[in-house]
């Protein structure tokens, strides 16, 4: 090891720190090609309105628009949002104060975890949860604390996302002097649950016994299946002075590439958010916010029509996740069928005999699986452990997830991949 | 104090940290409406053929350029940079594992000081600075350790950014066993200062000597006033394997909206920056690194022309410079001429007369300068002490920065301003 490797390790707040999952799991797709239902884009076209209002931006408005704009949110964004959210929670949201943009809700994350993570303080995070969470939080020196939604025994039918649900004592039990925080995802990624106004309450309760911050994650917002219902915890009694909530311009309007992402809470929260932001990315990009801003504009115009995109998207997914969730069940998987979002896990453990899971050396059988079916049956899904502590991988290392944001010719070729797989085992 | 006002605190590594300077001279410039000649941008359009080629990207492109795109660099985008800077520094830069492309140059030196700094390591940095170095090295738990350049007794001409210089033994006593980074910036915001072969040579031969890292902002690498040539310090001999260079398309084709930005350097390096991009921004916007690619691609077929962007951008820059440094000149000032950047500092003492500072608050004269010369003269600068550390802002105390990246006309005005104030007192 040369001097020079011996003195630029990562510093100790990185230690144990690994590559995410999709890096090899992405790499894995360009080296063997199989049909991808991995991470969570569509493979169709945003809609036309929106690539046309980039485009106008780009040559037809204000070339000032190509330069910095303000650091804590484009104007003309957070104006809107402000509008939109302000409709929403039912209450005004000060534009200047109560909302930071950010690069993708991802560095909302960032900002809010690390913003308001103290070394020491505990963070409570409900499993399966997007996989970033827990690196932010240790990294601000933090500790998680986890627990699982687990799925209840279900007879007859398949099982849906509102089976898999927490054990109310084993939460309460979680809650302390040194929690500081417990990060939500409504709808959850990757099970698609919508938490329903009694669980919120639950949490909600918790929340203001201890008085705990509450991070919800609401990306997949829009993506919801009648006849569920997104509730947003800041609405709940006592809950809007103590969550962040965080959304996605890429996941609204089917973007992700655009990078917008928001965060809305109190001033005095929102504090710490804008610290983080200032000193690590310091302003988003003018084009695409002007952009957003313009398609929330005309969407909040027809908000309640079947015209909206919020709305036509939920539709058009809804018979998506139909077919997907046909399709598994067809070739002898156990899907769960989400309620939100556009990810379905599934149990393949029916399966098991039709792949040789010696082939691959991963410590878990769902990255065994996937691995497998990526190189030799041709369909690649992500491993649902990577969504899980080390503690309660084993909960659902016979699952994988599919993406179902795909054109339905994808869904199709999907399906013929899995049948022939079925019938001839490659 | 409420109690989640008393919970909710920054964490104590943000202890201390205050609002940049920018969210108050922005909102300074929108509520008094100034000339502005305060923040780094043009007020002019950018290239005709860069916003097209962004129009283009979002319209007639491939729909999946709004999807995401791989976590440490736009494939195309990394290509281009890697085909660039192979020939700029003299070796093949690794596309995959040599280059991360960042939300701005801001978020590669967040993700190159945070990655590399642990706690308790120094860091050293010259005077005047970016401002955001000192917070990015204090969250990461280092200590900043500065050395100012200081101007050298000229008689008989205008200073030139070159007669500041550091003393090189005060330099070398910096450097012991804890120094971990020295952080360069050439050319120099605010002083221009390129540095010369021997300067850079002496800072090579301490990290050397000191096994220490050297983080290389050179986001204004292409404003460069002939005769002086930019140099990059990873070219020095031995210096590559230590050397973290820091690049902006914002700077480079004047879009600084655009918010894209990059490192290079070895893989056993970038690894510590990869880590942190991947947990706080993980991916870049899609269509505006697919632009700033086909950008690259274009100015590198002709780089050696005149009608590179490159090339003419500084040409039509030293013809502002000198505008505005006659423009000082006549009013009383004494500015420093940059040899590079677009920013030029002056003395305004002569002047001091003409001001009253008592009308503001702020503990340094600059500060007051700055913003009576905004709200009363119509003027705005930015003030030169948030470039240098609590030590030593005594030195710029007397000194404002203008921005010279503006239309003939705003420049033409600006010299209206000034001797109107010059004549009649406001």
């Amino acid at each position: 090891m040369s001097k020079i490797d011996q003195r630029f390790v990562l510093p100790q707040r990185y230690a144990g720190a690994e590559p995410s999952v999709w890096n090899e799991y992405i790499q894995m797709a360009i080296d063997y090609k199989p049909l991808n239902l991995g991470q969570g884009f569509p493979d169709y076209p945003p809609p036309q309105y929106i690539m046309d209002t980039l485009g106008q931006v780009a040559t037809k408005s204000d070339p000032i628009l190509h330069q910095y704009t303000r650091g804590f949110g484009h104007p003309r964004l957070v104006r809107a949002l402000s509008k939109l959210y302000s409709k929403l929670v039912g209450r005004q949201i000060n534009e200047r104060t109560e909302i930071v943009t950010t690069s993708g809700a991802y560095e909302a994350l960032f900002s809010a975890i690390s913003g308001h993570t103290d070394v020491g303080d505990e963070v409570i995070v409900i499993e399966p949860f997007f996989d970033c969470y827990e690196p932010m939080i240790k990294y601000a020196g933090g500790t998680p604390k986890f627990i699982p939604l687990r799925l209840k025994e279900v007879a007859e039918r398949l099982p849906t996302s509102a089976d898999w649900v927490l054990d109310k004592k084993e939460l309460e039990n979680l809650f302390n002097e040194k929690t500081k925080i417990i990060i939500l995802n409504t709808p959850n990624n990757p099970l698609g649950k919508v938490f329903s106004m009694e669980e919120l309450t639950h949490i909600a309760d918790l929340c203001k016994k201890w008085n705990v911050l509450c991070i919800s994650d609401e990306v997949y917002e829009w993506l919801v299946y009648k006849p569920h219902k997104h509730i947003r915890i800041a609405t709940l009694p006592g809950m809007w002075e103590r969550t962040i909530t965080i959304g996605s311009a890429g996941k609204t309007f089917s973007v992700t590439g655009w990078k917008v992402g928001w965060a809305y809470c109190p001033a005095n929260l929102m504090k710490n958010l804008q610290m983080v932001h200032q000193n690590s990315v310091y302003t988003g990009v003018t084009p695409i916010q002007e952009s957003v801003a313009i398609a929330f504009e005309k969407e909040m115009e027809r908000l309640d029509s079947e015209e909206c995109f919020f709305n036509s998207l939920s539709k058009e997914l809804e018979a998506k996740r139909d077919y997907m969730a046909k399709v598994l069940v067809d070739v002898g998987m156990r899907p769960t069928v989400p309620d939100g979002g556009y990810f379905m896990i599934a149990d393949w453990s029916p399966l098991e005999s039709k792949v040789d899971l010696t082939a691959e050396k991963d410590k878990y059988k769902d990255y065994r699986f996937t691995k497998w079916m990526s190189k030799k049956v041709g369909l690649q899904g992500i491993p649902p452990t990577v969504f899980y502590s080390t503690a309660n991988k084993h909960l659902v290392e016979n699952y994988v997830r599919y993406c179902f944001i795909k054109k339905d010719e994808t869904l199709q070729e999907a399906e013929e991949i899995l049948q022939r797989w079925k019938s001839t085992g490659k």
